[in-house]
């Protein structure tokens, strides 16, 4: 293991944390808010202990899978530690345990809060909460990877460690250009939603908020009811701007170059709608007695269905109280997720996609013992790595899923709320069923069960194995 | 497809399942029963039917993994058609769905019932509701290997077909000496149980059916109150038959044949008594409240242990009342299974071991990307092609749950309900929680979801493969 160059890659991430921390300071300020000077202390201890760590430049840049793996979900630890601070020394969110919680739910742009009201929160926080999301979305390691000092193989197991989805492709051969046409993207969509959002009638403060969380498909709000009083009009763009944000971002980027044919024919992406619209209109079938009119069922469904499988996590409405096959609908849009690199969370349409695929496969083989096929995607032949790695995956999603469904069984509640708390949480959707529903929070679990939860919504982000890695034994065990 | 071929099985089929009809005709005769009558009726369908099916021998005996497949999903669906015709003739279930349900559910050993009671049934339909699970425990398809004029290959695709678990193992070179082995092993272990429960205390007619029950891992049983109202050392007898039933066959052959050491050493019997006496402990500990005496407590924590990870299905105690922590262990057991090569379901011991191996070896490549390491069992190496399938096995399986429970969830149950109901059936348990729990039972669902659940139980109780291959339009589409 090299330890150094570990130590380098935790130094920059906190150093880029600290400038981060700017931007609520700078409105804390303006609006002489108490809670700035919590935001002046954490940046402080962000950049001196930044600064220490990365001081000295790693002779040795040698950099491999599991170092990779190692040191994304340690900087993700290590920010989340960092960026709980504001909360907690402002007295803000009085438990330590608590704030870990919220950061680890903004950065991991899960949006599963342990407030009861974020009303009464200072703005300078409300902002933090949201940014976390923004900053956590696209990754923080892409930004790292702008200052790390190493040649491109390197890289490549930073960012496949942290990307979404089961394979990463480079936009452009240099890993570094991918990663700011990528972040160009990202700021542009952002900025768009803001300012459409402002410009019909939604307060400025509101807009990049909720510009933020739509961005990174967190989902937290700055009013206590989500999006449900934001006027109609402005649910419709968020839905827009909700979906937009689940797609693929290489398709965007297809798009810039003018490859429209290429950017349409995505079948991820055109799986994807396809199961947006069919969700929504089922769900819109099954509530059309809960509204008055259709444009109102309408626009409810599809706010929700967005919302949950691009795993946002915003509602407009209670959907806790809607009857149990759009429940259900909304828990399996849970498990699906978004496109991969996206900012989305769940297992991901394309792994999906591949799944399905396997299986008609592995069909085919049994009538046709003889015959050959394989999974394709896009028409390109899938490689046999992928498939297993995707198959292994579901098997770890599911060997933590219910291990963690046990742990948090402890506390008593009943098995729809334990099951969608961790549901919710490890596909970085926000909101479950029950006691941790739309209208309700996190706050009843005892610490042991936020700790799991913690551990699930940080293993969702990063796709199981960088957190896997980093507690196995066997990743810290000499070879003999 | 070599259609000549399934229709004599099928005949077959129905030609064994007319003389396992006799039993019970044979009951309801001495206790002067009136539905004696249905039975009789049902014998002459299944013989005639039989008769005219298998009159004629296949010219072409050519038979692949295809063909298994089908004429395996087939002659479960014929055998429970026909099975279910001495409930719905005699009027004891009106409703033919009801009836279906009910059989199916024997037939898979899943033990759940549509019934609020049982006890004012007659003795011969009672008796053919436990007759069902011992027929449907070891597979009737083993029946009819005995008398199908065929080679080995040809059997060895039948076999598999039926067979639980993610390979199968001839324990003597040639079949048709395997099929009866195992028999011989199942007829001894379920006479043994009849009569140690009968000479100690039991009624005849109880001890038979909790025998049968027991020995299939079906659940069914002939008093309201499921094993409630037996004596404890009753209950402890049956505790200890469940395991048995639970242990892979292959090492009571080990047994007989002296071989102690490798019947011993097998990995997977070891795993899953581990899984058992942990189990077990942790709800003890955790219910150690709701009894008075420590004996009191670890005899219901065991029988219920036994009972879900073997996916018997008996309750000694309404477990439904438990806290949430002994509840989601049993939900986890629910998953496990028991033994491959034995009657339980679920998705079986050594499919986990072989999942949680294939994650190691992931971890370990992680770590050492040019190293080589294989995955084991009981140490030898598992093909390539089984780890495969039991990857597959999975997807199917979760597709397959989750598929159901939206389903399912039209008729608006709360989600446990929903979600345990599948669980039970997929894995062949019996009861599941809330509205299906220990004190209820599935008569509350629509006939859709019947239509649904009865898929799950044969679905699951075939291993996922056969019925997803004879409902796939893949398998009847010619080949171009």
């Amino acid at each position: 293991m090299n330890y150094s160059v570990i130590r380098y890659v935790l130094g920059s991430v906190l150093k880029f944390e600290g400038l981060f921390l700017c931007l609520p300071l700078l409105v804390g300020l303006v609006a002489r808010e108490e809670s700035s000077l919590a935001f002046f202390f954490t940046i402080l201890i962000c950049l001196s202990l930044g600064f220490l760590l990365s001081f000295r430049k790693p002779k040795n840049m040698k950099f491999y899978a599991v170092e990779g793996f190692v040191s994304v979900s340690l900087s993700w630890i290590v920010l989340s530690l960092a960026g709980c601070l504001p909360f907690f020394l402002s007295g803000e969110i009085p438990s330590f345990v608590d704030a870990l919680f919220e950061t680890v739910s903004g950065f991991t742009t899960t949006g599963a809060s342990i407030l009861s009201e974020v009303e009464p929160m200072s703005r300078c926080c409300l902002l933090w909460r949201s940014f976390t999301h923004w900053i956590g979305g696209m990754g923080v390691l892409v930004f790292v990877l702008a200052v790390l000092p190493s040649g491109e193989g390197n890289m490549m197991y930073l960012m496949k460690a942290e990307s979404p989805g089961p394979s990463v492709e480079k936009l452009v051969p240099k890993v570094r250009t991918t990663a700011f046409i990528l972040y160009a993207v990202y700021t542009a969509l952002t900025i768009s939603e803001m300012l459409l959002l402002f410009f019909t009638g939604m307060p400025l403060f509101d807009a990049v908020n909720i510009g933020f969380a739509t961005a990174g498909t967190g989902g937290f709000g700055v009013l206590n009811d989500s999006c449900g009083s934001y006027a109609p009009h402005l649910q419709v763009i968020i839905t827009v701007f909700m979906i937009l944000f689940g797609v693929n971002f290489n398709c965007y980027f297809l798009l810039l170059r003018g490859k429209l044919k290429s950017a349409l024919c995505s079948e991820e992406v055109r799986v994807y709608l396809g199961i947006i619209l069919a969700a929504g209109l089922l769900v819109a079938w099954n509530t059309r007695e809960m509204f008055s009119t259709l444009g109102e069922t309408l626009r409810h469904a599809f706010f929700q269905v967005a919302s949950i499988i691009t795993t946002t996590g915003f509602s407009s409405v209670d959907f806790g109280l809607w009857p149990q096959f759009s429940l259900t609908i909304l828990v399996l849009l849970c498990f699906i997720g978004a496109c991969a690199g996206s900012t989305g969370g769940g297992i991901k349409v394309s792994r999906i996609i591949i799944m399905f695929k396997t299986v008609l496969k592995e069909l085919f083989t049994i009538k046709h013992p003889r015959g050959v096929r394989s999974v394709k995607l896009d028409g390109r032949t899938v490689e046999h790595e992928t498939v297993r790695s995707v198959n292994i995956f579901l098997v770890i999603y599911v060997l933590v899923m219910f291990g963690s469904v046990l742990l948090v069984s402890l506390d008593n509640f009943d098995f729809t709320t334990n099951f969608t708390a961790v549901v919710a949480t490890i596909n970085n959707i926000g909101p479950g069923l029950e006691k941790v529903g739309p209208a309700s929070n996190f706050g009843h679990f005892s610490d042991v069960s936020k700790v799991v939860l913690i551990f699930d919504m940080l293993a969702g982000r990063l796709e199981l194995f960088p957190m896997i890695v980093l507690f196995s034994p066997l990743t810290w065990k000499k070879r003999k």
